[in-house]
């Protein structure tokens, strides 16, 4: 693990100044957490006043899209060419330290900067088609795809991948050295609690019919 | 369920405009939320341009409450009156539709703005307390509380409940009547996918000495 000054996609801006040992500088590291999230948060500014929404979101090559609906303020702000930020945050556990303050959580997070490109024709129908590959792997050559009233009421967004950051928090609780081989604190467990996501079994929608089984992509999917 | 615009906590800025329907207005919803999630994202505006950061947050009363460090540039200008938001969400499963459009997931996701304020004294400590304990309930009396060089190191925001939304999405997938009968799309299942977080079993730290079980309030933590 290099610096984080370093890292792909590093600029005085996304630069991590607090525990930049938790910096990660690789383009893998990005692209793993990108690839393993289902929501993203992103900023959007209104009259001095900022917002943070989720958004489905999933990465093409070196650009993260995501989408909403062309009837939003705050969306027509970000095609307007309003600076916005993406961050992803995969939270895998908690970690109890002997004291309060170095106690945290093990976690994954990447947070992208910049102006977003709103997308067109074919290119915002690969972005809708990578959107929903992402969530829902397999499901869009079965799935009805959107129609022009749809695809008026879409609009599709995609954020270069130039300025970003990555940081992921792993491994023991980091105590203070005093505070392991104090009499007292010595003797509180210390540890981490690992914190996964799972699917459940599919539920069929009440006017799905009944002789229609799981598809075979969807029991697939195991995280 | 009564309209989003008499929701507690609803002003024209937090007023749910995109997809009303999933607007719930009740304060018991809204705390509901905010109790059930570890991580929260808010945003920060640095020179026109917007930051979402994770950060650990707990809800006191009519507050959420959240640290940083006194370092951090960001956390500054919180601390100097800079409105912010802060966005809580919860992905409970995917809603997979006939068609792409349609298809979305199951979440509950609650946004507070304002400008926060910072904590001091007794009352920071109190602060630090309940974000200790929403995220790693029991610990607080038996972990090492923060010191003075530690808290001189904190900063901690609190963010009033005045101005808020809650959003939850939930139940079967709303395709379009047409798709529901048609004769090609009718043949596709859809459905739901419950997403849920769980705890794994706890791993002791290495520098913890074999002997120290792990606590029955860790034991207990089940999500």
């Amino acid at each position: 693990m290099t610096s984080a000054d370093s890292a792909p996609g590093s600029t005085a801006r996304t630069r991590i100044r607090r525990l930049p040992d938790n910096a990660v500088s690789d383009r893998a590291a990005l692209d793993h957490v990108l690839d393993a999230g289902l929501v993203a948060h992103i900023a959007v500014v209104d009259d001095d006043q900022p917002y943070v929404l989720p958004v489905a979101y999933a990465r093409r090559g070196d650009e993260v899209l995501f989408h909403g609906s062309t009837g939003s303020r705050l969306f027509r702000a970000l095609a307007d060419g309003q600076p916005t930020c993406l961050t992803v945050t995969l939270l895998d556990g908690l970690v109890i330290a002997r004291s309060a303050f170095n106690s945290s959580m093990h976690y994954r997070s990447a947070m992208v900067i910049g102006v977003a490109r709103r997308l067109t024709g074919d290119d915002e129908l690969d972005a809708l088609r990578v959107i929903t590959e992402h969530l829902l792997p397999g499901r869009w050559d079965e799935c009805r795809q959107p129609n022009a009233k749809e695809r008026a009421a879409t609009m599709t967004l995609a954020l270069s991948l130039d300025e970003c950051s990555v940081k992921i928090g792993a491994g023991d609780p980091e105590d203070e050295p005093e505070d392991v081989i104090d009499p007292v604190y010595s003797r509180i467990w210390a540890g981490t609690v690992p914190l996964t996501e799972s699917f459940g079994t599919p539920v069929r929608a009440e006017d799905c019919l009944a002789e229609i089984g799981v598809p075979a992509y969807v029991t697939a999917w195991q995280r």
